[in-house]
């Protein structure tokens, strides 16, 4: 596979490039930020909000969908594009990330990673083979390679033979491939430690990836480190290959990812947050359970173009909020992943125009907090 | 008040009725099914995706707003349609049918109802004065006078005096009234015994009333009783104004009081059932969360055409209410909403062309359990 992925131009004063992803499902104009879709939907957004939004591609997680409903099933029912209504290009991570979560219920061994459901406690083993298997059955039109997440304390030692185990893994799931229409993602662990990162790299490149991936950060890290490794790393990255910063993250955390020449991102901030009643705006954030937005007949952002803020206020939404209404995660979440897409849109238009025309760093990294 | 209802024609065969019913926000056809916004919001749905699927009116509950955020911010932000994004015709009820609910925490006089808040236990009096005020604040369409929503176990002697005392408040209630662009519906209780439903009908028509409700069934009474009691008392109100059934029903129910001659319902039972898993079609009804769903690719309903069953299978709405996903109760809500706005489509389409030609009851009534 080859021909994926074309830089379309680059800024002159950053790394940012500006791309276009072509997947089995369409075109993505990149630098993007994926919406998380954990269990097959993205919480609280009918999939015709997602498009009307902006949205053009979506994450979804293979250790949720792997148990439950189940991989198989949803290959027989044609696949999680259909099984979801999302007619986009979807990318799914390869569950490691998930069990490597488990902490006390998971144990990594060379052939893979053992662990017990959070559903029923059943006991499952999660290799490199079936991490491609699952995901070849779901159909996504990117897969990830498993990886071990590692935590961002981890001694140096552990680190480097976890990493060298994680390069084994994408070597195995190279050799599993076998959907012609889906990507595959190799994934640059290494931790906090530059040599690591880097003969992660070396080794990943060889590798017949459509893409790569720093993973490993957004996981407890400074943002002084969030920063510094995943600048680094990026600039050792193929050129003509898309880079994906993992969970990744805040709207500065996003943006620096951009100027560090990163072209996806994902984060649950921005749906997590809106049901937990967290609002972003070009002002800042905006936390709609205070008492102050009681009476507010202003929207959430002035500014801002999206059906929540078209239509309700802040007394509304904190209504809802406070009322424990379904409709506040969906307004909320509505409003949030708008927020997120224009993000990528100023980005994008940034590095069109020429980052001495309004790089996005003048209007949200510092702003937004 | 005058002219706020025609009546464009009667069916033949049955007490049925199509009409009209002039509002400050719109004209509404009936027979007309209310959905229920109990907070301020149909719970799961976004207004578009109401206006979307037919609906030409809402009702929203007095006590509920009154308690939170209360009806004088609700004034001071410009009326309840403006704080919940609906342009559309409202119906408020009194509080009363709530209240009388509280069971112990409520005690009545002549002077109204004295309860206790179910958020946080303070103390209120609800007259009739008052909740004219309360649904004057929330500017809605329709406002309905405080009656006392009777057991349908009480005795004889409640009954009529509880009926005689709802007159009363229904006389302070016109008395209240200071809205020009709001109208009020009188409700007849007296219980299950026609005498005193007459004697109600007698003294509610002569007051200057917009339409008038029938109230106090479908309080866990028979079927049989239901629908002798609805019937016998729908005959007895005047021709020329709307009849509006509270709280039924199901759709057989609805049907029903169709043919009786009622012209307005309204009921939880399309949404909250939704919320449960439990899904209207015209072949039955439909418990989402039932195994053998779990790889069935048809829709919810191979004859509806909802963004739900446009889209989705029932294999992934077992699957969304399975892992709890707030979509699971979106999509159901728009389902079974979508249904009840056919059901009321096909009613007015049955009297329109004549009984002979499909009345409902052959579709649905005895289908649908």
């Amino acid at each position: 596979m080859s021909g994926h992925f074309s830089v379309i131009k680059k800024d002159l004063s950053t790394s940012a490039r500006l791309g276009r992803l072509m997947t089995a499902h369409g075109i993505v104009e990149t630098p993007c930020f994926m919406p998380v879709g954990t269990q097959g939907t993205v919480k609280a957004l009918l999939p015709r909000d997602l498009k009307e939004l902006g949205c053009q591609i979506l994450l979804a997680n293979t250790y949720h969908l792997y148990l439950r409903p189940g991989h198989e099933l949803i290959r027989q029912l044609g696949g999680l594009h259909r099984f979801m209504g999302w007619d986009g290009p979807i990318l799914t991570d390869s569950g490691g990330y998930q069990v490597f979560s488990l902490g006390a219920m998971r144990k990594i061994t060379e052939d893979g990673a053992h662990f017990q459901s959070h559903l029923d406690g059943s006991s499952h083993l999660l290799t490199p083979e079936n991490a491609v298997e699952i995901q070849e059955a779901l159909g996504s039109d990117v897969a990830m390679i498993l990886d071990e997440c590692i935590p961002h304390d981890a001694t140096r030692d552990y680190v480097e033979k976890s990493t060298a185990r994680t390069i084994r893994w994408a070597q195995r799931c190279a050799s599993a491939r076998g959907k012609a229409d889906q990507m595959m993602f190799g994934i640059i662990q290494g931790g906090r430690f530059e040599n690591l990162r880097r003969a992660c790299v070396d080794e990943m490149a060889r590798l017949p990836f459509e893409g790569f991936a720093v993973g490993g950060l957004a996981v407890g890290e400074s943002e002084e480190e969030l920063n510094a490794i995943g600048s680094f790393t990026a600039q050792l990255l193929p050129q003509d290959k898309p880079r994906y910063l993992m969970g990744v993250g805040r709207p500065q955390d996003i943006i620096n990812g951009v100027r560090a020449g990163f072209d996806m991102f994902d984060c649950v901030i921005p749906t997590r947050n809106g049901r937990n009643g967290t609002l972003f705006t070009w002002e800042g954030k905006l936390n709609i359970k205070r008492a102050e937005f009681a009476g507010d007949r202003r929207p959430v952002d002035e500014s801002c173009g999206c059906y929540c803020c078209r239509n309700f206020s802040r007394a509304y939404l904190r209504h809802l909020y406070m009322a424990g209404e379904i409709l506040s995660s969906q307004l909320n979440t509505l409003h949030n992943l708008y927020f997120y897409h224009r993000l990528m849109d100023k980005c994008r238009e940034a590095i069109r125009v020429g980052a001495n025309a309004g790089w996005p760093n003048e209007f949200a990294a510092e702003a937004v907090s």
